[in-house]
């Protein structure tokens, strides 16, 4: 079925940052340079190689991340597939904090858009949106 | 050409804001309850009441609004468009900083994913997820 075909390249993206492994992660992604990442906080990135440098880097500075994706929802449209999901992380960035345990440090909450395209039977990522939940319910009114 | 039409599109979304127009916003909202907005850290909302809603709180709250986009791409398939930019924000929030002047508060950088759907000839805004530009070029590693 489509959608669950678009799931499991949604849920790909995880895994492969959960495994640090950076080949899976090039897999994902489509292979021309129209690709746009956007990691929490960041400005946004272009191009297939600015992209899976950022990946390289954030993978090498993290000693722990596991991800779990709730509310996922999926848009699907003739080969295009957008992917709207809220990530609660668990992370140890580093390897150490102040307290001593397993390097774990923050636990974060983050809102994601993933735009998908459907290329020779294969949904590969065009886009990652990621932003940060700084204000739980927006700014008081 | 559609492009220009796509941009047009993306355009009237902070022309709409910037007016403080309400109706326009409404117009230009896809009519379904697939819609998704993500303020700068905020939550995903979800539903067009629940969007619609947090724009008139977002007026309701900003006394002067002025964006200047740059960097902005088109990705076109079907009835599908993915826009991509960056927003320069002059804000003024309230209507009274430290420093007096026209009231206008912070010079903010957020970074935008918006995705449109054709219904009728026309573009409509299914998503708008922007995310603020907190460490400039990525964490040090």
């Amino acid at each position: 079925m489509t959608v669950a075909a678009v799931e499991a390249a949604n849920a790909e993206l995880y895994n492969a940052f959960e495994t640090a492994d950076l080949d899976r992660m090039a897999a994902l992604w489509d292979d021309d340079d129209g690709v746009v990442c956007v990691h929490p906080g960041w400005p946004m990135l272009r191009g297939r190689s600015q992209v899976l440098r950022s990946w390289a880097v954030i993978m090498a500075n993290t000693s722990y991340i596991q991800f779990f994706l709730t509310d996922v929802s999926v848009e699907l449209l003739g080969e295009l597939a957008v992917v709207t999901c809220e990530e609660s992380i668990l992370t140890g960035v580093g390897g150490g904090g102040d307290d001593a345990g397993p390097g774990l440090g923050d636990a974060a909450r983050v809102v994601a858009t993933n735009v998908f395209r459907l290329r020779d039977g294969e949904w590969r990522l065009r886009l990652h949106h990621g932003s940060p939940v700084i204000s739980p319910s927006g700014p008081a009114s």
